[in-house]
């Protein structure tokens, strides 16, 4: 026993005592020197002659942005022309400002490219080559200036090539679950890092140091305040505060935006009624509003959770939720705000089938919302699990714009204690077939598609980020962070190559490294489904605070138990979501329904998810079902410890900090595996009595242990 | 508007990008390189040749701790000796292992230092000389260790003087208020450093730098979780957490302690009792301490707080103190732990004055308790106010062994936005004469006297330690951290040179810089008082969180409103605790009592606390008493202006990332200064309706204003 503690004892005082430990704050913006020297010549050659072609606050941080880089990748700083030509080499500015020295060809692409796009590439101007970096506002210049740097770092910049790229989603949104305390729902990462206490006087640099990360990914929207609202954030205490944050904000291009309560009017307004349908309390948010863009003049919106898990709403007053919504849209609209409400909705009243719920209340509604009103749609009709169908109303309404909301904290996916890398799962779904508006219809495209040319699309996430060193608890969390900012920047991009990119500026250009590290990355969601909710099993893990599995987990509220989802007896597993069970199928396109109810057709990841099938029917690879359950979650465990003997294979490669930092993760990573095989098949095993496949590891622990454990203080309730 | 915020926005963002920025995280260990020639030559010399007469775990720390000074202030690795003659040069060890190269005589010296003591200096041999630093124990030669680190960082260093010093109490120790769910009570820098639910799996490279910080003060003990106990922390999953921590902090010479819930056995233990004289409880705890001493062997004691603010405690079940507290220590007597129980009671009967409640339950006790066990008594009688005289139990006991609890984190002091230097405070109380047990006895010579020879004294401060980057949230409050650290090792210590010390190592070695920082550190404390609670008033803060004032606070309990401290009427002010009041001044010695119960001969600074006194008394300058306490007010005002005007005058000469925190937080305490003369003379006014005296600056807002404050979000509650 002592020898282990010992080792580790020094090889952490060895850790703490290298001078060049990396914690990890630096995030994808590390800037590491240039080794090569032809890249490095080129790179030199430009910095050596930057032009600015105007002034403003977002090209402060741009020169701030590019002496950082400078300083770190060639040991110098950027030397800065006064003059366009001279000695100029890289030229920055709006088309705006460069329309003297564009043709009217190159002034059209990049007109196209729209409000936040950029261009970057060679530019000939009276016989001189110069680069340059073009955006069509200054904030789409900063995002160019990014992707260059980005290029710099994973060795893809070519000087004599033309790189161009705008968003396809207007809104690319973090949503903070923080609350007014610094506690963070959800969140796994420390504390808030809204120190809302010390604000205004006192403004922590770590604010700008986010602004830079989400900018770089160009990440324009935040709503700093948890969804379960706290009223007094509308109070005007707390707007100069906001405002603090909304200056610094500015020049990265980034729109704050709010929770609102929705009883607010009673709580901060003195009066008896929130009904939105009362002057009085139209009169509160009208006035509410002005106050807000008086701090705050570009002020985003709100975002509102009504009539949800207990939060107040429209429905106390008879009203649906396009009343609400509309009241709040119409204060805001004077101002260019938006009114973003969430879709996820359901009411204390248990459904016979919550998968439903959501499609029930907003179909009905479709057409009826204000254009300055999103939508705001979870990925699937539960509540972010391992794996879910998406959701049933993208597609479904034609006439109301739908958002994204992702969640980028791994609630169900491992909390900061497990790798589990999201972007493969939200490609998925983005890439997900919904036959409608037409029969090409994805998910992403109609998330990218306005439905008039009034609205904006949006895609939110919900912030992995706290006040830990690394932001994020866990290293790899940052990669959850960069891959929401890249798809919600373009939702059709392959998750395989964000990872590349991302695995390049955090550890470097080693194509061997990169591979495994890959590797490990694009086969974490699926490892994690296996041994967490294989098949299409859902929302089996331990109450409240979501930590470890739960399959036992029942009494109280039904559709909070476990056994509301996974239905198990002694003949069978799964929920009939089928026209003979709940029929939620139905909500999806007549495609998708008659494929999916056959369980014969259906992707067996959905399996269970919408089948109730007995323990033996037999699945496309010839098992049973309790043994296909079986191998699942085995498979899980041996995937979780291959990644641990990759990542074991890595060192010397990384840096001890960050190599030791995930090597103790990954450890525990395979403990909860093991935990989540053994306590949901011994579970299961007591309902279904029947033996073990005899090429699955057995439990050590017994039923009654796992049940047995408590989490009084899991992090993020 | 926009101007300042702008000017404000850039700086921030020049701050960040900085690549030399401190963040204040290195603490007082910065190991800046060395400018001087000289002194360069000499250390490394000592350096080029370290021979260690032995090996242990704490060695290791020691090389480590070498390493990284002699990397940053030489820019080279120390070079170690095989051999202890040959090119060595720095010796180090113990008195144990170099006693073949010492002399009976330098022995007996080292020896008379004690456990924890250390030497350093020449020491010739064979007819050469060599430098040495030894300790009766590994963890003594640590501490020699960075005592000789410490006077190169601040330029006293010299290579041909004997230092040796060794501390003057036991255990020296610091209270963490954390609560599991990483919130800290009384926390005002973040979350926790404790992070319990990753632990014992992932081990935060924080933990080793908080051993260091530790050490490098002589802190030997650290009690881990909140005196408001949950009782969680005793069961077996936490110990293994608590075991690694343990494990770690062991070469350091730290030892763990936990706070113990008194009423653990019903919680975790399922007895129905917590009965200390029952035998089933008896039996619960001393299997739980067998227990935990199976994980830790040198596991420190338990810290409990009972039968105060509604924990649990003895007075339940008809026992006392000493049966409450006997029952544990014999539980953790075999093992040798040590049972700390807290003096600072009171129960939920409102006594006549709280301030006579420890003296009236521990006095009829004294000589009642074990030998391992000690009470831990709060530097005064309320709770940590501004100033308070110290504590009646000091002197008043002469057979029981009492410790001092000091309060680093600034509840009542400015929590994390105001630089109020603590050490002056400490200062005052130790120095304070008790007359008893001996005329010339004070308050140190009490806690640094044991009883008898099998009792330990102690030390202990609430720590101000959180998850934030620079540990305490407000730089300076890492100089509150240093300070308890050294008068903990030396009761006796000077707070002007501790002052001295920390600014150099802090802040480098420029003296004029350093006499300016000085100024502003020694003058903060009284500063506080006189903008918070001048010439004795106590207790007049917000409920609750305690963050600004709140003189009108009443209704509820009576001895948590102000309205009970200050006792303002029509007529005049001051709580009467002399005969014709509460008495309490009787639980003095009587040459303090006499004193102190004439209100003209009573020290002014603790004149209201003893004393309800018209509000035209004679001060001692001629002015009445309302007058005195404006002008009181009004001075702490100024001298707060006075802070920031001098800290602004170092600009140029501090690094810009700290210069601007502090400068920011000096704002914000100017800002609080006003806004308590404004409220506590606007309220005191409104009580005596007295004119303001003329030279007094007048409040821009009215009572009302102040009175609608509200903070539902401070932190540390």
């Amino acid at each position: 026993m002592r020898k282990p503690v010992l080792l580790s004892f020094l090889l952490l005082i060895g850790l703490f005592f290298n001078a060049l430990a990396n914690d990890g704050y630096k995030l994808w913006l590390d800037y590491q020197p240039i080794q090569d020297p032809e890249l490095k010549t080129q790179v030199k050659n430009l910095l050596d002659g930057v032009f600015f072609y105007g002034e403003n606050d977002t090209y402060q941080v741009i020169k701030k942005e590019l002496e950082l880089a400078s300083e770190n990748m060639l040991d110098q700083s950027p030397i800065y022309s006064q003059e366009r030509l001279g000695n100029s080499k890289l030229w920055i500015g709006t088309r705006d400002q460069l329309s003297q020295v564009l043709s009217l060809t190159q002034q059209g692409e990049i007109r196209e490219l729209g409000a936040d796009g950029y261009w970057r590439g060679p530019l000939v101007f009276e016989g001189k080559t110069y680069y340059a970096i073009i955006g069509n506002n200054p904030v789409g210049t900063l995002y160019g200036v990014f992707n260059w740097l980005n290029s710099i770092q994973t060795k893809t910049f070519n000087s004599s090539s033309i790189i161009s790229d705008s968003p396809k989603v207007k809104v690319r949104m973090l949503n903070h679950w923080d609350n007014l305390d610094r506690t963070v729902e959800r969140g796994y990462a420390g504390a808030s890092i809204w120190d809302w206490h010390r604000l205004p006087g006192y403004v922590d640099p770590r604010y700008i140091d986010y602004a830079r990360a989400n900018a770089s990914l160009g990440i324009n929207a935040v709503s700093l305040t948890n969804v379960n609202a706290n009223a007094l954030i509308l109070t005007t205490d707390f707007m100069k505060k906001v405002k603090v944050l909304a200056d610094l904000f500015r020049p990265y291009g980034i729109k704050v935006f709010l929770t609102a309560r929705f009883s607010a009017p009673i709580q901060i307004g003195g009066l008896k009624t929130a009904d939105p349908l009362d002057p009085e309390v139209i009169k509160f948010w009208k006035e509410k509003t002005v106050e807000m863009y008086s701090f705050i003049p570009d002020f985003g919106g709100f975002l509102v959770k009504a009539n949800s898990e207990g939060q107040p709403g429209p429905h106390e007053y008879g009203r649906n939720h396009a009343e609400g919504a509309n009241m709040l849209a119409d204060a805001l609209a004077p101002h260019g705000g938006l009114l973003i409400w969430r879709a996820f909705v359901y009411s204390h009243e248990v459904d016979e089938d919550r998968h439903k719920q959501a499609n029930l209340e907003f179909e009905p509604l479709d057409g009826k919302f204000r254009d300055n009103v999103i939508i705001q749609v979870k990925n699937g009709a539960i509540d972010f699990q391992p794996r879910e169908p998406f959701h049933p109303l993208f597609g479904a309404v034609n006439h109301t714009q739908l958002g994204m909301e992702f969640q980028i904290t791994q609630e169900y996916l491992g909390q900061a204690t497990q790798l589990v890398f999201l972007a493969p799962m939200w490609e998925e779904v983005l890439k997900s077939k919904t036959f409608q508006p037409s029969q090409s219809s994805t998910v992403a495209s109609v998330v990218e598609t306005p439905i008039n040319e009034n609205h904006k699309t949006l895609i939110a996430g919900v912030s992995n980020i706290g006040t830990d060193r690394n932001w994020t608890g866990h290293l790899f969390g940052q990669a959850n962070w960069y891959a929401f900012g890249k798809l919600a920047w373009d939702p059709e991009l392959d998750s395989k190559a964000i990872t590349d990119e991302w695995i390049k500026l955090t550890f470097g250009n080693s194509s061997e490294l990169a591979s495994k590290i890959e590797t490990m990355m694009l086969e974490s969601h699926e490892a994690a489904v296996d041994y967490m909710t294989p098949l299409g099993l859902h929302h089996i893990m331990g109450r409240s605070h979501h930590y470890g599995p739960g399959p036992w987990v029942t009494g109280g509220r039904a559709d909070w138990t476990s056994l509301y989802y996974h239905r198990a007896d002694s003949l069978g597993i799964g929920f009939d979501r089928t026209s003979s069970g709940s029929d939620a199928l139905a909500q999806y396109a007549p495609e998708i329904a008659q494929e999916w109810s056959d369980p014969n057709q259906i992707p067996e990841k959905f399996l269970l998810w919408f089948h109730h099938l007995p323990w033996d029917f037999k699945l496309k690879n010839g098992m049973t079902l309790w043994d296909g359950i079986a191998n699942h979650y085995d498979l899980g465990v041996k995937k979780a410890r291959e990644m641990q003997q990759t990542w074991a294979s890595l060192k010397g490669e990384i840096d001890p900090e960050r190599f030791h930092h995930v090597e103790q993760l990954l450890a525990i990573q395979v403990e909860e595996a093991e935990w989540w095989r053994n306590a949901c098949l011994l579970y299961f095993q007591s309902i279904n009595h029947l033996p073990f496949p005899d090429n699955i590891e057995k439990p050590e622990g017994d039923l009654e242990y796992y049940k047995s454990l408590r989490f009084p203080n899991a992090p993020g309730i």
